[in-house]
Order: C-alpha cells, then structure tokens, then sequence
C-alpha cells in the first residue's frame, strides 16, 4: 500500500529528465550528503534530536534537514536524510555510533549461525520512520523538486554488518569471500530481499527517483566486483517496479572507485551511473554515455578552497561532459563537514549558469 | 662515492630480467612488505630491536630482518627493509608511531613559512643507517637474488607531511591542492630532488631495480594525478642513473588505484608499472604491455584463505597475463598481519609451478 499523491510531475523536473537523458535547459545539480554538517542549521536540528539516530529516526526532524539545503540553494532535487546502515539496524545488528569513530554495529555477523538466522526485515514495521519522513517531505516539497530515495548496495552493507565497522584492510569481509564464499553469498541473498523491499517502500511512500550507494565495491578485484556486487545490484534493479503512479522511477547506481568498470555497470539495469572524481567524464561519456545518463563527479575537496577556484573546475567538469544532454552534476563523493556554505552557493550558481550553452547550441 | 660490488648479475636474475621483458623460465615473484608482521621470526626482532623505528635505524636488524622471508620462500628478490617515512623524517619532520595507530609526524606542514623552509636532507648525512642497510643487505645476499630499493613518490610523501598522519579525507592536501596550489608545488619540488638524491645513494649503494610507492596517488582527479603525483614521478626517473656498474637498474612505478591512467603511467620514464587488484591484468596487458612489463595484482585478501584457494587465484592471474614476458608476479598491496605463512608457501610455489607453461610454449 502507498501514500498516493497527485500524478504531477515536479515544477523542476530537470533532475528526472537528465537520469533519462532528455533535454533540459541546464544541467541539473544535487550534492551527496547536502543536508549535513557544513551546515549550521542542520547541527542545530542534530542537537535538539539528541544524536545522529535519533535525528533519522525522527520524521519531522528529518523532513526538517532534509529541506535545509534546499532552502539556502536552488537544488534540483531533494534526497531523504538517513543513513544507509538503518537497514542492517532494523536486521538486528545494533547500530550506534561512536563521535569521532563513525558507525559500529553491537552485533557484526562473524558466525555461521549468526548468518543462517538472518532475515530480511518488513520495511512497513521495522523501518516506519524511514516511510513516514519520505511521505512527509514529498508533503513538504510540495512538488517543486524531486525526492531522491537510497540504499547502500547488498554487498556494501555487507561490508559493514561482517566489518562491525568502517576498515581499512576489511580483513573480515575479504577473508569469508576467498574463503567462505558461500557465506557471504548468503548475507547478499538476504540484503539483496531486504534493499528490493526497502527501495520498493520507499518508492510507494514518494520517492520519484532512487539510487543504490556501492561505498565499497571499489575494494573488489574485478571479477569478484561483477560476482558480489554488481550481480547482486542488478537483481535489485530487476525486481524494482519501474514505473510508479504513471511516471518512470530513474536508478542511480554508484560504486566508488568503480571507474574501471563502467561499462559493466552501465549494463545492470540503471539509467544513470554516478562516477567518483578519478574518472574523466569525457572518458566516461565516450564509453556509457550513449546508454545511460552520468552524474558526477568533482572532487569534494575542491569545496575547502574559495568560490573563484570552485566556479573554474565547476566550468572543466561540465566542459568534460561538454554539449548533450545526460548529465547530472554532483560531487564524486558526500560533501565533508569543512565545506563553507559559501563555496557550495559558488558551485550551484556556476552550475546553473555554466551548463546553459551546452544544452542550447542553437 | 658508492659502495663497490662487483658488477656479477644476481645468480637467479629472474626479476631483473621480466622487469625489463626479456624471457625467463618462470615468473618471477616477489611480495609487498614481505619481511613482515605476519612473520613470527620478524615480531621477534623486532622486540629485540625495540619499536618500529629503532628497527629501521639498525643496519644489522634491517638486514636480518629483510632476509627472513627469503629463508622461508624461494622468493625471486629482496626488498630493502625500510618505511617510506624515513625521509620525511629526515627533513625534520619528527616521525613517531603510535601503536594501533599508525605513523605520525610531529610537526606536519600547514604554515607557509614552515614549507618555505623545507629543504632536501643529504642522504650520505641523514639517511647513512638506510644506506648502511643497503649495503649489508647486498653483501648478505652474496649475489642469489637482487635487492629493490625504494622510495615513496613525491606527492605520497607530501601526503603524510601535510596531513601529519594517514587520513580518510586528505583534508589538508586537498585544501592545499586547491586552494594554495603554490605551496604544494614548492614541497613537491623539495620532495623531488630529496627522492631523487635517496634513491640514487640507494643504487650506489647496491640496490638493482628501484620501486617508487606512490600509494595515494589514487585519492587525485586525473588532471591533479598527472599535475601532482606523476609529473614528479617523471622528473625522479629522468635524474635517476638508468645504469649503475654496468647493468641496467630498472624502474618500477606503482600507484595504488590508478588503473585509470595506465597509459599516462607507462610513459613516465618506468619499465614496470604495478597494478592493484581491481585492474585486470589481461587488459592491462593490452593497454601497455608492449611498452612495459606489468607488476601484481593478487588481492592481498586471498591470503587470509587457505592454500587450496591461493593455488586457484594464483592460477587465475597468471592466466590473466597470460603466455609471453615481463610479468612480476606480486599482491596488488602489502601483506596483511593476518596472513598464514603457509598460505605464503602457497603462493610462492604455485607461481613458480604454475608459471612455466606460459614462458616455454614449445
């Protein structure tokens, strides 16, 4: 059962129109991680909810963040504030951070048993505030942008639930894939049910366009990339409704690091593949571009510099892309903590402006 | 001044040979940090020795410790004991480790004035217990296999002396990459002529091939890559003697994640480029193999398995290469602590079985 809104497409819909490669009169922008903490507001709303769980956890505070940015910035889309190990949380894992540490789980899956037992939870139950604050902020937006769903990938929550954290080595993770492949193929079964559903929930709550995070299919050799992750996307893709209330639902799928491999990602039934700063996106459109639409990719750190130095590598990241149409500008990673506003103004205003001649060549 | 060794090649120079593409029986094999923690032998000199560092200013430890895998395994080189801090350390960085957590710097660079200052050490002065090393090593290994020297890249050591640690977000470098270009450049020029100098009192002192560790080469867009990290590889292999006593010191250039830019890698002055696990060999094969030989990729994550699962990922990347030369079979990163020195065994044995059929069609 979904919340069901009128058929309307938003006032802005450059977003939706650029995932599917049609025209539009700029190229739209959005930032990975746009509500967050280089924002004074959002740390003010942070405080009030106690913590960072308790800020997902609760609808209103989380419609509240999630509009912040578009209240500063005239982005083209919004993307549902929370985090992508709720998922694995609602699983039983016991997620709680630790300031200055990042996430951990209380329970990492490191036995067999532990594995067996796993199972895909009922987004409607489990994850209720997720849904509700989706369907609330699609209120909230009152249709002037898109709203943006997201899972991390089967293989990158994975990573985390056998991890029981962020690593650098992720001893765990590698050891069971040579190892006890078939342990680890069990686990991607179970998120691979969990995402579909989660995603799905999402999408019949308000969602008009999703986007699977790979955060660490980057780590992967390349044929255990295609065998644990992409694989595993794919089938999420798949059984994904693909059309929702009359309207097409784009998929953004990200892999960071994943620049050698673009052709294999393209294929996996997305219509945009999100690409990290490593990649030139004049390379990228020569080998994807004429299947599926780009988004990406400058390099967050050029938000610590100054507006003059954002507005110039915002200007060679459209050039990169250069005229046509399919093109989603973004960072190639979520925005640090360190950002001034004030660059992230630069960046969106360029954007905007820059993009112009290469969508109106006549 | 060098040390004067007589100009005899190694007895077993299959290393030397595949790293310049001339033909050898078998594949040769060394790996990244071999002499290592997951050695219990090297553990046990290593509390001899005191800390870490007390064990790379000792010449006769460093030696000892660096022959101890090659008592082990039939290992096809040496590689100098040693940690590419040391030379940052030299320019009065203050190196220190903190147990659990890495390499530190007591004074990184973030003033002005600070990077002003910096100026290349003179190895033969600063960095005689490296040097002394190198010299022992050579004698000790009484001409069986060839030593590798080594150094960090130039931008890799900027790394650490900016940010004053291993960092996630390389905030710092990035600020300063964007934002005061100037004064990055001006630390890689001293950190250029510091490598080169390193490096060239390393072959005077007995080192037969060189390896350039640029390790976050990868964190860079690809036009920051080739302004930051390999324009100044380029320029340490230009300065560098391309003979020593009569015999060609080949050159072996590895960025960690920069499979994207193979091409660029293999024009900068190298006759080996390594590659990390996530390339594949076979393409990397075709995109520069005819111009250089190729150094890896087994993920360093197999060898948590068991010897059974080495045997087949060995077998999988020699057969990724393929028959022909000029392959140097490694890990596409450094040993893990957690390794099994049987899988070690393993691995060694299976490359120098496994290996034959590709070398010897007739």
């Amino acid at each position: 059962m979904g919340t069901h809104f009128p058929m309307t497409r938003p006032i802005n819909d450059t977003l939706l129109r650029a995932l599917l490669r049609q025209p539009t009169d700029t190229t739209p922008v959005w930032i990975m991680r746009q509500a967050g903490r280089y924002l004074p507001e959002y740390n003010q709303t942070r405080a009030r909810a106690g913590s960072f769980l308790a800020l997902c956890r609760n609808p209103n505070l989380a419609t509240e963040v999630t509009l912040q940015p578009l209240a500063r910035f005239p982005l083209d889309a919004a993307i549902l504030f929370s985090d992508i190990l709720v998922l694995p949380d609602a699983m039983g894992l016991g997620l709680y951070f630790v300031e200055g540490e990042g996430p951990k789980f209380e329970r990492p899956l490191r036995e067999e048993w532990e594995i067996r037992d796993l199972s895909a939870p009922d987004p409607d139950n489990h994850l209720r505030y997720v849904l509700d604050a989706v369907a609330q902020i699609r209120r909230a937006l009152d249709n002037q942008v898109p709203l943006i769903g997201f899972s991390g990938s089967p293989f990158t929550l994975a990573c985390y639930m056998i991890e029981g954290e962020a690593s650098r080595d992720f001893r765990w993770v590698k050891s069971m894939l040579y190892g006890r492949p078939d342990l680890l193929h069990r686990i991607l079964e179970v998120n691979t049910q969990a995402v579909t559903r989660y995603l799905r929930a999402q999408i019949e709550s308000g969602a008009q366009a999703i986007m699977l995070f790979d955060t660490w299919g980057g780590i992967l050799s390349s044929p255990a990339y295609r065998e644990f992750s992409l694989a595993y996307m794919q089938r999420v893709l798949q059984e994904l409704p693909r059309e929702w209330d009359g309207h097409i639902v784009p998929r953004i799928v990200f892999t960071k690091g994943g620049g050698l491999w673009l052709e294999a990602i393209a294929d996996c039934g997305c219509d945009a593949v999100g690409v990290d700063w490593t990649v030139e996106l004049d390379s990228a459109k020569q080998r994807i571009g004429h299947r599926v639409a780009l988004q990406g990719n400058l390099d967050p750190g050029v938000l610590l510099s100054n507006p003059d130095t954002v507005v110039r590598e915002v200007a060679r990241t459209l050039a990169a892309f250069g005229p046509g149409h399919g093109h989603v500008f973004n960072l190639g990673h979520g925005i640090t903590q360190w950002t001034p506003p004030e660059n992230v103004a630069a960046l969106v205003s360029a954007v905007h402006r820059e993009s112009r001649r290469y969508h109106n060549p006549g």
